[in-house]
């Protein structure tokens, strides 16, 4: 069984409105095991609605339909469902007593001839009560395959999805299981990343695939598998990761949803340890990543942003002569931003970053994208040198990524 | 001229990414006038992938195609667009010269065999450099018809798209007469707003459409205007401002594509005038901001990041008597915040943020999304009370908002 998505909406087209509808469309199907071939967006026109269904049909046997389903004047996705069916509105009493409900609860008062018209559907359907909103659903069968057509309103579309018509697909469509997990990686970019496993995605079975998922500073891969149950895929990928663990165990922080900034905060949480910062060209946004997570003040003490040296110096207490002799973005500095930063916050462990974000302040011998960065404990201090991009935006991200993504390696062996 | 979008990539059908970068593109076409018929989003599959060109070519005649130009097994649109224009991989030398000057400039050392082949376009397409990473855009034109392929990182995508199609497109397409600007506002909710200029909106004529697009935080208004001439649609769009800007002048703090950051860093340029941040609640994000604008450090010096009381008082010389009687979040403590930094960075400016982001910590005096700002300058030190809501990442970005809002407003009258 394949399924296809249509998302029906100007705003849409426009770029006025992401579709996150159709991203969780494709999830659910997705976990019950019924591939999306296709999700397609178009504006509220009939002749174009028609052509996308006739395309859907031919490539697809499930193909659910969001949108155009309001009370005003743009919204033709009923009208032109009944011309595609050949077929005619007709009066549904349940979805009228479902709508008398609705403005009872929400005190509304009378219901207007208009939107009485809610309550119509083609003659053709099953119509689909809607508990959350005054458009119904409707499951439409032609020719063995099936079409539903559900409002946009993103919860009405989530409540229909889940009362009926996921389990109802997945009652139709239990031969095929699928499963899959994501491993999170981080300092190595796609194509190195790729030469680096080649062997192992090569050895991997038919039935399992690999996809590479780039970010800034981050690759994610999915391993989606196929097979007669979840609990034999799941193993068998399982086996796969382990082997791929021992090939890059520097890169892979996480898996699933992880991220970089939530895997430091457990293991510093597990291991009652206190952080701080100390960031000159990466400008708060280490210290943004740290506090997004909700908990960071049990080991987050503070930060100082030192973009001038004088700052460097008056709170980090770096030397005068280091700035001086070596610059501020040098080894010899960083590491004493991160030696005076832990000593003045009083914490297990400081991190500094100090580097050339650009576009502008690169010579020869730094050039844009040259960042230090440095991590104290009571072990010392380690510093590491990186050559990143042209681009401020995405150096101050690979930057920050990069400095936690140390900091985990250290939190894993240290301490 | 009617344009397509087709979104190529296994994660958009397994609902793991949303189509962002299909959104953008349509925005960008829209706003030069090019209408976008459908976006279509399909798996990385030769057979699916042209069975969507050929539908594509059918539709529309302009066809953007994004994804799958990575140099990993998976990524397959290049072979495909050979095999559907029955043409051949050519070595393209200015790509490979531009993979050269990336390689050097991140310092990834030799180029291996896998990635030089990024540098193969197909045979009949005009290969565009793609200055922000290593997978060419490419350009092709059949029976007057126009497809292009773009990588599907969003940045290099975006690059591509602005500094070669969208002009090209534009040009190609003159007969239609389409200009807009944007309004940006910050510190007022999409419903209250349009109650607020509610009959501004009912006066504008029928060739002037608004559109609300908001944000976390902020709202930007789009006027569109269609016309003879775009001088002429940018006067009648010009006085509508100006009535507006009466209407709404704390809320108003830019124009076009800019940014909160942008203009508050070109007032503290303008004025000579130099700025430190001192923040709680916002963890970084505020500097972040801040820093985000190439060339801050001609006015930002630097920022404390004071997520511990003992943080507060060290760094800031906030009394420990404020912080036991007042508590953190509280009036006396942010202007002490202020204050502190204004004197410790030395500084003309300085702004301070402390509050409760969620989704702890808060109480029935002070619920979650209780935030203080606070602005010290040699004049003295004012603060302000916000609530906003539950969502710790929101609260955070809202504040940080309300805090470069708060500065700019201080900035234009102050100083």
């Amino acid at each position: 069984m394949i399924a296809e998505i249509i998302s029906i909406g100007d705003e849409l087209l426009v770029g006025q409105v992401v579709n996150t509808n159709a991203t969780w469309m494709a999830q659910q199907l997705h976990e019950i095991g019924i591939p999306v071939r296709q999700i397609t967006a178009i504006a509220d026109n009939s002749a174009v609605i028609i052509a996308a269904l006739n395309e859907a049909f031919a490539h697809s046997d499930v193909i659910l339909v969001t949108g155009g389903l309001g009370p005003t004047k743009d919204d033709i996705t009923k009208r032109t469902l009944c011309s595609y069916f050949k077929t005619e509105l007709v009066f549904h009493q349940p979805s009228f007593e479902n709508l008398k409900k609705l403005y009872a609860a929400r005190g509304w008062g009378e219901i207007s001839e208009v939107n009485r018209k809610q309550a119509e559907v083609p003659a053709n359907c099953t119509p689909l009560i809607n508990h959350l909103g005054s458009a119904p659903g409707m499951w439409f069968e032609q020719d063995g395959k099936v079409l539903v057509s559900l409002p946009g309103v993103p919860f009405e579309m989530e409540g229909i999805m889940e009362e009926y018509i996921l389990p109802h697909l997945a009652r139709q469509d239990n031969q095929r299981v699928v499963a899959h997990k994501t491993i999170q990686t981080q300092g190595i970019g796609e194509s190195y990343l790729s030469e680096l496993i080649r062997e192992w995605e090569e050895e991997l079975p038919e039935n399992i695939k690999l996809a590479y998922l780039p970010q800034p500073g981050m690759v994610r891969l999915r391993l989606t598998g196929y097979g007669e149950s979840k609990e034999k895929i799941l193993k068998e990928i399982d086996e796969r990761i382990s082997t791929l663990q021992k090939l890059i165990p520097e890169q892979i922080f996480g898996y699933g949803n992880d991220t970089l900034e939530q895997v430091v905060g457990r293991l510093l949480k597990e291991k009652h340890l206190t952080l701080c910062t100390a960031e000159s060209c990466t400008g708060g946004f280490l210290a943004h990543l740290i506090t997004s997570v909700p908990g960071a003040s049990d080991y987050f003490q503070g930060s100082v942003i030192a973009y001038s040296n004088n700052v460097k110096h008056a709170f980090l207490t770096v030397s005068e002569e280091s700035l001086r002799e070596f610059g501020a973005v040098s080894e010899q500095v960083v590491k004493e931003m991160a030696q005076g930063a832990r000593l003045r916050f009083n914490t297990d462990f400081a991190v500094s970053v100090s580097g050339i974000a650009g576009p502008d302040g690169g010579t020869i011998e730094k050039p844009v994208g040259t960042v230090w960065i440095a991590i104290a404990s009571k072990s010392g201090v380690t510093a590491k040198k990186f050559m990143f991009g042209e681009h401020r935006g995405r150096n101050i991200q690979r930057a920050s990524l990069a400095a936690l993504n140390l900091l985990r390696m250290k939190l894993t062996v240290d301490s």
